[in-house]
Protein backbone atom coordinates (compact mmCIF):
# COMPACT_ATOMS: atom_id res chain seq x y z
CA UNK A 1 0.00 0.00 0.00
CA UNK A 2 1.68 3.45 -1.07
CA UNK A 3 0.38 6.02 1.38
CA UNK A 4 -0.11 9.59 0.16
CA UNK A 5 -0.39 12.78 1.50
CA UNK A 6 -1.99 15.34 -0.86
CA UNK A 7 -1.40 19.28 -0.73
CA UNK A 8 -3.69 21.24 -2.77
CA UNK A 9 -7.51 20.79 -4.06
CA UNK A 10 -7.13 22.41 -6.89
CA UNK A 11 -8.33 21.14 -10.13
CA UNK A 12 -4.68 18.61 -10.20
CA UNK A 13 -5.03 17.65 -6.77
CA UNK A 14 -9.04 16.94 -6.90
CA UNK A 15 -8.28 14.78 -9.62
CA UNK A 16 -5.62 12.97 -8.40
CA UNK A 17 -7.31 12.38 -5.14
CA UNK A 18 -10.39 10.94 -6.71
CA UNK A 19 -8.53 8.57 -9.14
CA UNK A 20 -6.13 7.43 -5.84
CA UNK A 21 -9.29 7.32 -3.75
CA UNK A 22 -10.58 4.83 -6.41
CA UNK A 23 -7.71 2.12 -6.80
CA UNK A 24 -6.30 -0.23 -5.02
CA UNK A 25 -3.17 0.02 -3.41
CA UNK A 26 -2.97 3.61 -3.01
CA UNK A 27 -4.36 5.52 0.16
CA UNK A 28 -4.55 9.04 0.85
CA UNK A 29 -4.25 9.40 4.18
CA UNK A 30 -4.92 13.05 4.14
CA UNK A 31 -5.24 16.36 2.18
CA UNK A 32 -3.93 19.81 2.57
CA UNK A 33 -5.88 22.99 1.20
CA UNK A 34 -5.48 26.51 2.63
CA UNK A 35 -8.83 28.34 3.81
CA UNK A 36 -11.18 25.39 4.12
CA UNK A 37 -13.81 24.41 7.35
CA UNK A 38 -14.43 20.92 5.81
CA UNK A 39 -12.50 18.42 8.28
CA UNK A 40 -13.11 15.29 5.13
CA UNK A 41 -13.10 15.00 1.73
CA UNK A 42 -16.38 13.50 0.39
CA UNK A 43 -14.74 10.88 0.30
CA UNK A 44 -13.76 10.79 3.97
CA UNK A 45 -10.18 11.75 3.38
CA UNK A 46 -8.96 13.76 6.61
CA UNK A 47 -8.56 17.41 5.23
CA UNK A 48 -6.10 20.05 6.75
CA UNK A 49 -5.80 23.80 6.27
CA UNK A 50 -2.63 24.05 8.89
CA UNK A 51 1.10 22.98 7.71
CA UNK A 52 1.89 22.17 10.89
CA UNK A 53 -0.71 19.32 10.92
CA UNK A 54 0.65 17.13 8.00
CA UNK A 55 0.90 13.65 8.75
CA UNK A 56 4.73 12.83 9.12
CA UNK A 57 3.83 9.09 8.24
CA UNK A 58 3.49 9.09 4.15
CA UNK A 59 5.20 7.58 1.93
CA UNK A 60 5.29 9.96 -0.92
CA UNK A 61 3.90 14.23 -0.84
CA UNK A 62 2.08 15.23 -3.82
CA UNK A 63 2.21 19.22 -4.28
CA UNK A 64 -0.83 20.14 -6.81
CA UNK A 65 -0.22 24.20 -6.30
CA UNK A 66 0.07 26.98 -8.64
CA UNK A 67 3.50 26.91 -10.15
CA UNK A 68 5.30 30.02 -8.34
CA UNK A 69 3.96 28.72 -5.37
CA UNK A 70 5.95 25.69 -5.13
CA UNK A 71 9.32 26.66 -3.71
CA UNK A 72 7.85 28.45 -1.02
CA UNK A 73 5.84 26.11 0.26
CA UNK A 74 8.07 23.46 -0.19
CA UNK A 75 10.44 24.92 1.77
CA UNK A 76 7.38 25.63 4.87
CA UNK A 77 6.95 21.89 5.02
CA UNK A 78 8.75 20.15 8.25
CA UNK A 79 9.40 16.90 6.74
CA UNK A 80 12.91 15.01 7.32
CA UNK A 81 13.97 13.05 4.45
CA UNK A 82 10.55 12.53 2.74
CA UNK A 83 9.97 12.49 -0.87
CA UNK A 84 7.86 15.29 -2.14
CA UNK A 85 6.90 15.69 -5.64
CA UNK A 86 4.91 18.10 -7.76
CA UNK A 87 2.41 18.17 -10.62
CA UNK A 88 3.36 20.75 -12.64
CA UNK A 89 4.77 20.63 -16.31
CA UNK A 90 6.96 24.05 -16.33
CA UNK A 91 8.88 23.90 -13.34
CA UNK A 92 12.06 22.48 -12.43
CA UNK A 93 12.59 19.49 -9.99
CA UNK A 94 15.36 21.55 -8.08
CA UNK A 95 12.33 24.29 -7.52
CA UNK A 96 11.27 22.15 -4.91
CA UNK A 97 13.38 22.81 -1.37
CA UNK A 98 16.29 20.91 -1.22
CA UNK A 99 15.44 20.08 1.97
CA UNK A 100 13.36 17.17 0.60
CA UNK A 101 13.89 14.22 -1.35
CA UNK A 102 12.53 15.48 -4.51
CA UNK A 103 10.21 14.10 -7.89
CA UNK A 104 8.02 14.59 -10.35
CA UNK A 105 4.69 13.74 -10.60
CA UNK A 106 3.11 15.14 -13.99
CA UNK A 107 0.06 13.86 -15.41
CA UNK A 108 0.07 15.32 -19.05
CA UNK A 109 -3.38 15.82 -19.67
CA UNK A 110 -5.77 19.57 -18.43
CA UNK A 111 -8.14 18.45 -16.01
CA UNK A 112 -11.31 20.98 -15.81
CA UNK A 113 -13.84 20.80 -12.53
CA UNK A 114 -16.66 18.21 -13.23
CA UNK A 115 -15.19 16.84 -16.24
CA UNK A 116 -14.52 13.11 -16.09
CA UNK A 117 -10.98 12.19 -17.42
CA UNK A 118 -9.41 8.78 -18.24
CA UNK A 119 -6.50 8.07 -15.88
CA UNK A 120 -5.39 5.04 -18.25
CA UNK A 121 -4.83 6.96 -21.26
CA UNK A 122 -2.64 9.56 -19.34
CA UNK A 123 0.79 9.90 -19.54
CA UNK A 124 2.51 10.39 -16.00
CA UNK A 125 5.72 11.55 -16.63
CA UNK A 126 8.01 10.68 -13.42
CA UNK A 127 11.30 11.94 -12.07
CA UNK A 128 13.06 11.24 -9.08
CA UNK A 129 16.78 12.40 -7.80
CA UNK A 130 16.76 8.76 -6.07
CA UNK A 131 16.53 5.64 -8.02
CA UNK A 132 13.88 4.43 -5.09
CA UNK A 133 12.14 7.23 -5.07
CA UNK A 134 11.48 6.90 -8.34
CA UNK A 135 10.61 3.55 -8.34
CA UNK A 136 7.96 4.22 -5.56
CA UNK A 137 6.75 7.02 -8.65
CA UNK A 138 6.67 4.42 -11.30
CA UNK A 139 5.22 1.89 -9.24
CA UNK A 140 2.12 4.79 -7.92
CA UNK A 141 1.76 5.63 -11.52
CA UNK A 142 1.29 2.21 -12.63
CA UNK A 143 -1.53 1.99 -10.58
CA UNK A 144 -3.61 4.55 -12.70
CA UNK A 145 -2.17 5.01 -16.01
CA UNK A 146 -0.81 2.60 -18.92
CA UNK A 147 1.68 5.15 -19.74
CA UNK A 148 4.31 6.00 -17.37
CA UNK A 149 7.86 7.41 -18.70
CA UNK A 150 11.00 8.69 -17.12
CA UNK A 151 11.20 12.25 -18.42
CA UNK A 152 13.86 14.68 -17.23
CA UNK A 153 12.96 18.51 -16.32
CA UNK A 154 14.88 19.84 -19.47
CA UNK A 155 12.73 17.18 -21.65
CA UNK A 156 9.53 18.25 -19.37
CA UNK A 157 9.93 21.66 -19.84
CA UNK A 158 10.15 21.28 -23.77
CA UNK A 159 6.80 18.81 -23.22
CA UNK A 160 5.37 21.73 -21.62
CA UNK A 161 6.00 23.97 -24.59
CA UNK A 162 4.54 21.68 -27.02
CA UNK A 163 1.33 21.20 -24.89
CA UNK A 164 1.10 24.99 -24.73
CA UNK A 165 0.47 24.88 -28.48
CA UNK A 166 -1.80 21.88 -28.96
CA UNK A 167 -3.84 22.96 -25.61
CA UNK A 168 -4.05 26.53 -24.98
CA UNK A 169 -3.39 27.98 -28.18
CA UNK A 170 -5.85 25.56 -29.77
CA UNK A 171 -8.43 26.28 -27.59
CA UNK A 172 -7.46 30.31 -28.45
CA UNK A 173 -8.38 29.33 -32.22
CA UNK A 174 -11.14 28.08 -30.89
CA UNK A 175 -11.96 31.46 -29.29
CA UNK A 176 -11.46 33.27 -31.96
CA UNK A 177 -13.28 31.44 -34.25
CA UNK A 178 -16.48 31.47 -31.97
CA UNK A 179 -15.76 35.29 -32.27
CA UNK A 180 -15.81 34.99 -36.50
CA UNK A 181 -19.04 33.46 -35.96
CA UNK A 182 -20.53 35.88 -33.76
CA UNK A 183 -20.15 38.72 -36.01
CA UNK A 184 -22.90 37.48 -37.92
CA UNK A 185 -24.91 36.16 -35.35
CA UNK A 186 -23.63 32.55 -36.72
CA UNK A 187 -23.81 29.47 -34.21
CA UNK A 188 -20.45 28.12 -32.73
CA UNK A 189 -22.41 24.49 -32.70
CA UNK A 190 -21.98 24.86 -36.33
CA UNK A 191 -18.11 23.80 -36.00
CA UNK A 192 -18.51 21.15 -33.22
CA UNK A 193 -18.46 18.30 -35.33
CA UNK A 194 -14.94 19.79 -37.33
CA UNK A 195 -13.18 20.69 -34.26
CA UNK A 196 -14.04 17.12 -33.18
CA UNK A 197 -12.75 15.74 -36.23
CA UNK A 198 -9.83 17.67 -36.77
CA UNK A 199 -8.63 16.13 -33.29
CA UNK A 200 -9.61 12.80 -34.19
CA UNK A 201 -7.71 12.78 -37.68
CA UNK A 202 -4.42 13.23 -35.82
CA UNK A 203 -4.71 9.58 -33.78
CA UNK A 204 -4.14 7.65 -36.80
CA UNK A 205 -2.79 10.50 -39.44
CA UNK A 206 0.68 12.82 -38.85
CA UNK A 207 -0.19 16.79 -39.20
CA UNK A 208 1.50 16.79 -42.66
CA UNK A 209 -0.78 14.34 -43.51
CA UNK A 210 -3.57 15.55 -42.42
CA UNK A 211 -3.44 18.80 -43.64
CA UNK A 212 -5.80 20.66 -46.05
CA UNK A 213 -7.19 24.17 -46.65
CA UNK A 214 -5.94 27.33 -48.62
CA UNK A 215 -2.89 27.77 -47.06
CA UNK A 216 -1.55 23.69 -47.49
CA UNK A 217 -2.69 24.28 -51.53
CA UNK A 218 -0.80 27.99 -51.88
CA UNK A 219 -4.61 29.06 -52.82
CA UNK A 220 -3.20 33.23 -52.32
CA UNK A 221 -7.04 33.96 -53.96
CA UNK A 222 -8.77 32.45 -50.67
CA UNK A 223 -6.43 33.46 -48.52
CA UNK A 224 -6.65 37.40 -49.59
CA UNK A 225 -10.38 36.67 -49.65
CA UNK A 226 -10.37 35.53 -45.94
CA UNK A 227 -7.77 38.96 -44.89
CA UNK A 228 -10.48 41.38 -46.37
CA UNK A 229 -13.24 39.39 -44.62
CA UNK A 230 -10.50 40.12 -40.80
CA UNK A 231 -11.46 43.30 -39.20
CA UNK A 232 -9.57 42.93 -36.08
CA UNK A 233 -6.01 43.26 -36.29
CA UNK A 234 -4.96 40.70 -34.25
CA UNK A 235 -7.01 37.99 -35.42
CA UNK A 236 -5.39 39.53 -38.76
CA UNK A 237 -2.16 38.29 -37.10
CA UNK A 238 -3.08 35.15 -36.11
CA UNK A 239 -4.68 34.39 -39.73
CA UNK A 240 -1.29 35.81 -40.92
CA UNK A 241 0.89 34.01 -38.80
CA UNK A 242 0.37 30.95 -39.22
CA UNK A 243 -0.95 30.71 -42.64
CA UNK A 244 3.35 31.51 -42.93
CA UNK A 245 3.75 29.00 -41.17
CA UNK A 246 2.06 26.19 -43.17
CA UNK A 247 3.13 28.07 -46.32
CA UNK A 248 6.66 27.65 -45.37
CA UNK A 249 6.64 23.71 -45.18
CA UNK A 250 5.71 23.61 -48.48
CA UNK B 1 -36.50 8.96 -55.35
CA UNK B 2 -34.48 11.86 -55.52
CA UNK B 3 -31.75 11.35 -58.77
CA UNK B 4 -28.18 12.64 -57.82
CA UNK B 5 -25.10 12.82 -60.67
CA UNK B 6 -22.21 13.82 -58.70
CA UNK B 7 -19.18 15.61 -60.67
CA UNK B 8 -15.37 14.96 -59.34
CA UNK B 9 -14.90 11.92 -57.33
CA UNK B 10 -12.13 13.49 -54.64
CA UNK B 11 -12.67 13.44 -51.13
CA UNK B 12 -15.85 15.21 -50.51
CA UNK B 13 -17.61 13.60 -53.92
CA UNK B 14 -15.91 10.64 -52.58
CA UNK B 15 -18.09 10.56 -49.23
CA UNK B 16 -21.17 11.83 -50.57
CA UNK B 17 -21.12 9.12 -53.21
CA UNK B 18 -21.10 6.54 -50.36
CA UNK B 19 -23.25 8.06 -48.20
CA UNK B 20 -26.05 8.58 -50.93
CA UNK B 21 -25.42 5.06 -51.94
CA UNK B 22 -25.98 3.89 -48.52
CA UNK B 23 -29.15 6.07 -47.84
CA UNK B 24 -32.93 5.39 -49.09
CA UNK B 25 -35.00 7.96 -51.18
CA UNK B 26 -31.82 8.88 -52.92
CA UNK B 27 -30.21 7.40 -56.19
CA UNK B 28 -26.75 8.35 -57.66
CA UNK B 29 -27.22 7.59 -60.99
CA UNK B 30 -23.80 8.63 -62.75
CA UNK B 31 -20.32 9.91 -61.16
CA UNK B 32 -18.24 12.21 -63.41
CA UNK B 33 -14.07 11.71 -62.73
CA UNK B 34 -11.42 12.85 -65.28
CA UNK B 35 -8.78 10.17 -66.43
CA UNK B 36 -10.63 7.04 -65.32
CA UNK B 37 -10.51 3.89 -66.80
CA UNK B 38 -13.45 2.36 -64.54
CA UNK B 39 -16.76 2.34 -65.95
CA UNK B 40 -18.50 1.62 -62.72
CA UNK B 41 -17.56 2.76 -59.39
CA UNK B 42 -17.13 -0.25 -56.60
CA UNK B 43 -20.34 0.03 -55.55
CA UNK B 44 -21.94 -0.05 -58.87
CA UNK B 45 -22.65 3.65 -59.95
CA UNK B 46 -22.05 4.35 -63.71
CA UNK B 47 -18.57 6.27 -63.74
CA UNK B 48 -18.46 8.71 -66.92
CA UNK B 49 -15.07 10.90 -68.13
CA UNK B 50 -16.13 12.66 -70.62
CA UNK B 51 -18.52 15.79 -69.96
CA UNK B 52 -20.50 14.68 -73.28
CA UNK B 53 -21.86 11.62 -71.68
CA UNK B 54 -23.24 13.32 -68.59
CA UNK B 55 -27.07 12.31 -67.81
CA UNK B 56 -29.32 15.20 -68.14
CA UNK B 57 -32.36 13.28 -65.93
CA UNK B 58 -30.99 13.79 -62.57
CA UNK B 59 -32.70 16.30 -59.99
CA UNK B 60 -29.66 17.63 -59.02
CA UNK B 61 -25.57 17.59 -60.33
CA UNK B 62 -23.27 17.79 -57.33
CA UNK B 63 -20.08 19.55 -58.29
CA UNK B 64 -17.18 18.80 -56.12
CA UNK B 65 -13.80 19.55 -57.56
CA UNK B 66 -11.35 22.21 -57.00
CA UNK B 67 -12.66 25.85 -55.69
CA UNK B 68 -11.08 27.18 -58.53
CA UNK B 69 -12.36 24.73 -61.28
CA UNK B 70 -15.66 25.51 -60.41
CA UNK B 71 -16.34 28.55 -62.73
CA UNK B 72 -15.25 26.77 -66.03
CA UNK B 73 -16.38 23.54 -65.21
CA UNK B 74 -20.06 24.84 -64.24
CA UNK B 75 -19.77 26.57 -68.50
CA UNK B 76 -19.11 23.10 -69.75
CA UNK B 77 -21.81 21.17 -68.47
CA UNK B 78 -23.80 20.99 -71.63
CA UNK B 79 -27.43 20.80 -68.92
CA UNK B 80 -30.35 23.24 -69.62
CA UNK B 81 -32.37 24.57 -66.68
CA UNK B 82 -31.05 21.99 -64.63
CA UNK B 83 -30.13 22.86 -60.46
CA UNK B 84 -26.41 22.12 -60.08
CA UNK B 85 -24.39 22.90 -57.18
CA UNK B 86 -21.14 23.16 -55.76
CA UNK B 87 -19.99 21.51 -52.33
CA UNK B 88 -16.90 24.24 -51.08
CA UNK B 89 -17.28 26.84 -47.99
CA UNK B 90 -15.09 29.42 -49.59
CA UNK B 91 -16.85 29.75 -52.85
CA UNK B 92 -19.90 31.86 -54.03
CA UNK B 93 -23.02 30.57 -55.04
CA UNK B 94 -23.13 33.14 -58.42
CA UNK B 95 -19.36 31.46 -59.34
CA UNK B 96 -22.02 28.59 -60.48
CA UNK B 97 -22.59 29.60 -64.68
CA UNK B 98 -25.66 31.41 -64.83
CA UNK B 99 -27.28 29.47 -67.02
CA UNK B 100 -27.96 26.47 -64.40
CA UNK B 101 -30.36 26.70 -61.36
CA UNK B 102 -27.61 27.29 -58.84
CA UNK B 103 -27.46 26.19 -55.51
CA UNK B 104 -25.06 24.96 -52.38
CA UNK B 105 -24.36 22.26 -51.06
CA UNK B 106 -21.70 22.79 -48.22
CA UNK B 107 -21.42 19.92 -45.77
CA UNK B 108 -19.10 21.19 -42.90
CA UNK B 109 -16.55 18.72 -42.30
CA UNK B 110 -12.99 17.78 -43.32
CA UNK B 111 -12.86 14.64 -45.20
CA UNK B 112 -10.02 12.46 -45.86
CA UNK B 113 -9.26 9.09 -47.57
CA UNK B 114 -10.67 6.14 -45.28
CA UNK B 115 -11.89 8.10 -42.51
CA UNK B 116 -15.33 7.10 -42.00
CA UNK B 117 -17.42 10.22 -41.05
CA UNK B 118 -20.95 10.14 -39.93
CA UNK B 119 -23.07 12.49 -41.79
CA UNK B 120 -26.04 12.42 -39.59
CA UNK B 121 -23.91 15.39 -36.88
CA UNK B 122 -22.36 17.03 -39.86
CA UNK B 123 -24.16 20.50 -40.53
CA UNK B 124 -25.29 20.43 -44.23
CA UNK B 125 -25.05 24.26 -45.32
CA UNK B 126 -27.70 25.01 -47.98
CA UNK B 127 -28.64 27.44 -50.48
CA UNK B 128 -30.53 28.26 -53.94
CA UNK B 129 -31.91 30.41 -56.33
CA UNK B 130 -35.06 29.38 -56.57
CA UNK B 131 -37.67 28.18 -53.54
CA UNK B 132 -37.90 24.72 -55.00
CA UNK B 133 -34.45 24.15 -55.48
CA UNK B 134 -34.16 24.98 -52.34
CA UNK B 135 -36.79 22.50 -50.83
CA UNK B 136 -34.87 19.78 -52.96
CA UNK B 137 -31.88 20.30 -51.34
CA UNK B 138 -33.21 20.14 -47.75
CA UNK B 139 -34.99 17.13 -48.47
CA UNK B 140 -31.40 15.54 -49.63
CA UNK B 141 -29.51 16.93 -46.63
CA UNK B 142 -32.38 15.83 -44.29
CA UNK B 143 -31.58 12.32 -45.71
CA UNK B 144 -28.31 12.22 -44.15
CA UNK B 145 -27.83 14.69 -41.70
CA UNK B 146 -29.84 15.79 -38.61
CA UNK B 147 -28.65 19.05 -39.49
CA UNK B 148 -29.37 21.26 -42.51
CA UNK B 149 -29.35 25.11 -42.37
CA UNK B 150 -30.00 27.29 -44.80
CA UNK B 151 -27.25 29.51 -44.89
CA UNK B 152 -26.04 32.29 -47.93
CA UNK B 153 -23.13 32.59 -49.75
CA UNK B 154 -22.18 35.61 -46.71
CA UNK B 155 -22.65 33.88 -43.97
CA UNK B 156 -20.71 30.44 -45.83
CA UNK B 157 -17.79 32.68 -46.47
CA UNK B 158 -17.48 33.72 -42.55
CA UNK B 159 -18.05 30.08 -41.74
CA UNK B 160 -15.51 29.00 -43.96
CA UNK B 161 -13.08 31.41 -42.52
CA UNK B 162 -14.02 30.31 -38.96
CA UNK B 163 -13.27 26.78 -40.09
CA UNK B 164 -10.04 27.41 -41.19
CA UNK B 165 -8.85 28.86 -37.98
CA UNK B 166 -10.44 25.72 -36.02
CA UNK B 167 -9.51 23.03 -38.52
CA UNK B 168 -6.24 24.16 -40.67
CA UNK B 169 -4.64 26.46 -38.37
CA UNK B 170 -5.14 24.04 -35.54
CA UNK B 171 -3.81 21.07 -37.01
CA UNK B 172 -0.95 23.43 -37.66
CA UNK B 173 -0.20 23.72 -33.87
CA UNK B 174 -0.33 20.44 -33.96
CA UNK B 175 2.65 20.17 -36.44
CA UNK B 176 4.43 22.92 -34.32
CA UNK B 177 4.27 20.81 -31.16
CA UNK B 178 5.22 17.64 -33.25
CA UNK B 179 8.32 19.73 -34.47
CA UNK B 180 9.03 21.02 -30.70
CA UNK B 181 8.70 17.28 -29.63
CA UNK B 182 11.38 16.15 -32.35
CA UNK B 183 13.95 18.34 -31.91
CA UNK B 184 14.45 16.72 -28.15
CA UNK B 185 13.50 13.58 -29.43
CA UNK B 186 10.68 13.16 -28.06
CA UNK B 187 7.29 11.18 -28.97
CA UNK B 188 4.22 13.21 -30.30
CA UNK B 189 2.36 10.26 -28.67
CA UNK B 190 2.52 11.84 -25.37
CA UNK B 191 0.42 14.74 -26.24
CA UNK B 192 -2.54 13.06 -27.82
CA UNK B 193 -4.80 12.17 -25.40
CA UNK B 194 -4.29 16.38 -24.63
CA UNK B 195 -5.19 16.51 -28.22
CA UNK B 196 -8.48 14.48 -27.53
CA UNK B 197 -9.30 16.30 -24.30
CA UNK B 198 -8.69 19.76 -25.96
CA UNK B 199 -11.37 18.85 -28.44
CA UNK B 200 -13.37 17.29 -26.26
CA UNK B 201 -13.98 20.01 -23.88
CA UNK B 202 -15.16 22.62 -26.03
CA UNK B 203 -18.50 20.08 -26.67
CA UNK B 204 -19.38 21.45 -23.14
CA UNK B 205 -17.51 24.13 -22.46
CA UNK B 206 -17.13 27.89 -23.94
CA UNK B 207 -13.93 28.36 -25.16
CA UNK B 208 -13.76 31.55 -22.86
CA UNK B 209 -14.54 28.74 -19.71
CA UNK B 210 -12.48 25.77 -21.32
CA UNK B 211 -9.18 28.08 -21.42
CA UNK B 212 -6.29 27.78 -18.44
CA UNK B 213 -1.91 27.89 -19.28
CA UNK B 214 0.43 30.42 -18.76
CA UNK B 215 -1.11 33.70 -20.95
CA UNK B 216 -4.85 32.69 -19.29
CA UNK B 217 -3.01 33.29 -15.79
CA UNK B 218 -0.73 36.52 -16.90
CA UNK B 219 2.26 34.21 -15.81
CA UNK B 220 5.30 36.02 -17.62
CA UNK B 221 8.05 34.24 -15.97
CA UNK B 222 6.84 30.93 -18.12
CA UNK B 223 6.06 32.66 -21.23
CA UNK B 224 9.58 34.51 -21.05
CA UNK B 225 10.95 31.12 -20.55
CA UNK B 226 9.17 29.41 -23.13
CA UNK B 227 9.98 32.37 -26.00
CA UNK B 228 14.03 31.57 -24.80
CA UNK B 229 13.77 27.82 -25.24
CA UNK B 230 11.86 28.47 -28.86
CA UNK B 231 14.17 28.79 -31.92
CA UNK B 232 12.57 29.27 -34.80
CA UNK B 233 11.46 32.42 -35.95
CA UNK B 234 7.73 31.69 -37.10
CA UNK B 235 7.16 29.42 -34.13
CA UNK B 236 8.23 32.20 -31.87
CA UNK B 237 5.91 34.72 -34.20
CA UNK B 238 2.96 31.88 -33.33
CA UNK B 239 3.46 31.68 -29.54
CA UNK B 240 3.74 35.91 -29.74
CA UNK B 241 0.91 36.42 -31.26
CA UNK B 242 -1.52 33.23 -29.82
CA UNK B 243 -0.36 34.68 -26.11
CA UNK B 244 -0.86 38.47 -26.88
CA UNK B 245 -4.57 37.05 -28.37
CA UNK B 246 -4.86 35.46 -25.35
CA UNK B 247 -3.83 37.98 -22.93
CA UNK B 248 -5.98 40.51 -24.81
CA UNK B 249 -9.23 39.05 -23.46
CA UNK B 250 -8.14 39.62 -19.66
Amino acid sequence: MIRVVILGFGNVGQHLHKIFHETKGVNVIQGYTRNTTETTTKAGTPLISKISEIDSSADVYIVAIPDDAIKGFTKELKLKDKLVVHTSGGVAMNTISKKHHRGIFYPLQTFSKNTEVDFKIIPICIEAEKENDLKLLRKLGELISNKVVDINSSERAQIHLAAVFVNNFVNELYHISEDILKEKSLDFELLKPLISETAKKIETLSPSKAQTGPANRGDIVTIEKHLSMIEAELQEKVYMTLTRSILKRK
